[in-house]
């Protein structure tokens, strides 16, 4: 059997469909037919060579929804269902050792020192060749994490939960949000829409958004998600800015500020605003940005602030993610705006680097 | 009555002794003999006018243990114990409002948005003037925080407790630090020390301290408190540190790092060297240095670092801090090298300004 | 000035109307005029003397809100807003010291050695005599905690969220539910209708509730609130609800349990139905309800399980359950079933113990 | 090759020893040499088929070290050590399924659902055979966590790290024993003296140990381990006890209480000493032991008590544990009273159960 696959050979160049003979499963492994793959707006990066972790040739995509294909010995998913071909399921898109010290002793494997990702460090230079979902099918490895998904729901809508998703409740979780906190998320794109959704889903009191003139309908898309406030940098002064927030806030500041804008500049200009005791994460930084100027005495010793990294996320963000996306709440069916075959990978890569796309997601087998 | 205390006029000139009449006590006040006043390193910076928050005139003086010399009305300790005149007791160096949203929502009164320091932020221009420890009494606001302590102990040994152990505790706290966990600590001064013997205490698998030349000294004490081993910044490179610490870590980096130092070449060099999702900590930024060039990525993001500030410390935190000494673990009667009469305050302040001193402390009554 | 209170003098007694001098206010105290005094269900074992805290004469009611009538003394809430006579406002109804161990140490106020309880402690003997909320006016302690309310919210609404919801939001607080966790709720009175609503905003994934057949419209109201499921426990066998459960768990059991019934049998029942490294908390049990066999290895220890007590609540929880109402998420208006006169004090206490309403409340200026 | 090993074929009835056939390495396993195996308090109740998990044939033992005698491919330690054949080693005694909710969810792999632990629920009837401690090898599976150990420790001393130890500091982990702590250990057996060290280890304030007559001897080296205290149950009643703590605690009651009995009547008197938010864990409950009736309102609601099942432990555990034993502060030299031959091992067991030994080992190669 062989798979259709979009392959990255040189960075900044198109990518290039290629057919890849599909090789046996091993013990544990399983073959995923890709229904539906996200096109992140960290793809623009990968191609463009700009994340250090990037193998060439590579087939790319590390965002997915599938059907299981074929098994290569009995499996279940983390809810111990078993799993039967033809099941719709959602995997967890990094391949963790198991064995080191993030993974056993941290137990944090987003962190695993060995951590591969299928669609970013995985060749497809070698077998099983399979390793990205802008591909018919993924030859997913031994120990996958799957979890099983009621087919009522359209497939697309979901996409998103697998990188943008897990990412976002990684850094809520991290960011400890309590009921009643004020929150600003910075950057009303996948991440920070996931991110809002997910502040007022573990109980923050109000969750409040900035963003640039492009991204002016975001916001207001942001505001459908339940934002209490926007904020048009593209639009407003710092001045204004800083005393909006602190007309918000009763001048006590943001409990947490999360930055899904992976601009230093950004980060320089929001810090300010946490409150003592508060945090100032940032999941938007995921490749080299060089250095941001910190004010050590003001932004975080004199106010206990602490202003953390977030990589990546493990399996526990991914379930996070997907009951945060079935539960209704939120209308994250407009998200996706944008969905291409298999073979316009290129066009949705340049309609999400263009930001015309919010979300681009390619569906190889329509 | 009347009591003797040492002033600070002008900043940067010499503090002058001063009488002042003790005021009668209001409903819950005490007032308290000061036995031991330490002379912090803070107050060197208090003394030449770095830190933003103290008024002139100003008894200085943050540190201390006494007897209770007079009661408002019955009280008790933090355990419950009736307090009597004559008592040897420890107190709270803060004065939290008890009322604001850090101090009832958030719960971390160290933070508290009204919250005023004995000897750092009280001026003893108005009533009931004796407001730091540099003095012969204090007089305690209704709702000071008391911990009784055995009087068979060297009252001297416990006065960096109510300042730099407090603060020290409160910095591991949020370091979280875990059993096993290997870290690093930058600056061997008292705060240092505290630092160290109470991650030893929480269960650090294994604390290294870095210093610089004049405190090769104070690297040897730290091996007495219990280090695992020290690098002297004076006389390596950045790289032989590199290495060591590769070689300590077994490549993975500090769990956890505790930046004792207040210079921000310290956390420029240090920060990397942290492991992932570990956190790096700032006690020693205590007044404004200026800003340092993070690189987002390398050091935050990719690893899921967090920088954070550590500010001051709540009752919790100097209980733990006297447990600590009071546990007999760790030889913290060598911190208080230098002990001088009240009269010498000019003298202690400058033995600490060249370190001459590793701790101070006064003795009113002697 | 004079205010009418109900005043329980003998336990069981039907309450009696009486006036009070409404005292001189200290520094700090305030007196406020009481808008709606919520009657809790714990009201009713108060009344016939269960709870071992209550002396007599006493006015009850320990949930309300009201309008500042006058200050002691300048007063902000805990937002930092300064408190106005005219003023729409919610308070703790605890009296903590501030000055125990777990005022100060723990930081626990809810469990402070020398907490009062307006309406349940604190007789009317002695002046200030107001000390319930069944009354015209509430003299409240200086150091009460505050939080304005907007007046366009009817403020019959926020009643509940003084004690029951304060209590749920503290339930839920230390079961630590996550986002995705499967919980059951146990009783669906207003303690449970706050839990279900409050584990819905900490991001539980889906939360189920039992109840008995008395309760059927109770159950029927869960489900507007976003019950994922309910159970009548008058209409099931323990054989049925044991499948059901393991149907909607797949049979993993719930990750968090919270029993709000305060019926030894019912934990007896549902304890078993935890998951491994789960919770079961039991807000419901306020006063002495006798001893329950507990399997400790195979409903504890085996699944590393915990059995947890949760005793009232501080401000940082009433905080939480406010904004909980105020987001508008939960129809938290229908709890309130019943409304009545100040005089009809009896009437509302009747309607409480026959499960008539499900909240009532007293309107003291109606 | 063949290995010799003690092999329980019915419960009751003396081990036999057995030769085995060793089987050759798949992909990941490990073949080690056993250099010692620790005879646990709960091989007694294995042996006699008290425990509800255990299959016959089995090799008992499921506490150890040894040497790596073969490898099944390439291998690192969880600190990232390659191994190689001599290396001297600990293991994680469960095998984990590293796919399921608790693996992967929760992320507390000790309550995997498919958990299995070498020595007390793997046969030894099936290849590969050698799945117990009591044998001169152990064939370990694929993923299981290995730690290197400095051969110049004695390495009988480390043997209870690999089960009590770990389980003891998972203990204190879930007691979130905090600095300054009062804790109250029940039980100075082996776990008993983990449980000590690892409370001192965390900054426990005193460390207090109940224990009965027979256990005089214990309760004196829990002295030497630095308890604060001890009660001998079997020389003072109730009421003294009752009294004793009280004055230990300034009558606030022990903030953890952990007890390694495995007795209900054990949890029956101590639970009662509990302070506020405090917890009592029982993980000396590790088979059925029938029910304990619990006071709900007086010892867990009032005081906002959890009594708290502790399962097993994962590798995290039996990494600080062996870190707490390298740490050198605590003599666990002393615990390892006894040491036998392979072959004398049913009067290992007897002495365990005759409670002659603190902790006997077996040394299959002396």
């Amino acid at each position: 059997m062989k798979a259709k696959a979009a392959v990255l050979r040189e960075f900044g160049k198109p990518l290039e469909m290629q057919e890849f003979e599909v090789q046996p499963l091993g013990a544990g492994e399983v073959l995923a037919k890709v229904v539906a793959a996200g096109v992140c707006g960290s793809d623009v990066h990968i191609w463009k060579g700009e994340d250090p972790r990037t193998p060439v040739p590579i087939i790319l995509g590390h965002e997915g929804i599938g059907e299981i294909a074929d098994l290569g010995s009995q499996k279940r998913d983390v809810l111990g269902r078993e799993l039967k071909p033809g099941d719709l399921v959602m995997w967890e898109r990094g391949i963790m050792c198991g064995e080191c010290y993030q993974c056993v002793i941290a137990k944090q494997p987003a962190l695993c020192s060995a951590r591969k990702t299928y669609g970013i460090s995985v060749s497809c230079a070698e077998p099983p060749y399979l390793n990205g979902h802008y591909a018919q099918y993924i030859h997913l490895r031994a120990r996958c994490h799957f979890l099983k998904i009621d087919p009522e729901i359209d497939p697309k809508v979901l996409v998103p939960a697998s990188c943008s998703g897990a990412t976002a409740t990684h850094a809520v979780e991290q960011a400890d949000v309590k009921p009643g906190d004020n929150v600003l998320v910075i950057g009303p794109g996948p991440v920070g829409l996931y991110v809002l959704a997910s502040c007022l889903n573990r109980g923050a009191g109000a969750v409040y958004v900035a963003g640039a003139a492009p991204d002016k309908q975001r916001l207001e898309l942001c505001k459908q998600f339940g934002a209490a406030g926007t904020l048009n940098v593209s639009e407003s002064t710092p001045e204004e800015r800083a005393e909006q927030i602190a007309e918000w806030t009763h001048r006590l500041g943001f409990n947490v500020g999360i930055d899904c804008t992976g601009i230093t500049a950004s980060v320089g200009e929001f810090l300010q605003y946490v409150a003592p005791y508060g945090a100032y994460l940032i999941p938007g930084i995921a490749t080299p940005v060089g250095q941001l100027p910190v004010s050590l005495y003001e932004h975080l010793a004199r106010k206990n602030v602490r202003l953390q990294g977030v990589w990546v996320s493990d399996t526990s963000h991914l379930y996070q993610a997907i009951r945060l996306v079935l539960s209704g709440r939120f209308p994250f069916e407009t998200i996706v705006t944008h969905s291409y075959p298999l073979e316009a990978a290129n066009q949705a890569l340049d309609d999400m680097a263009t930001r015309k796309a919010m979300k681009a997601v390619l569906e190889p087998w329509e």
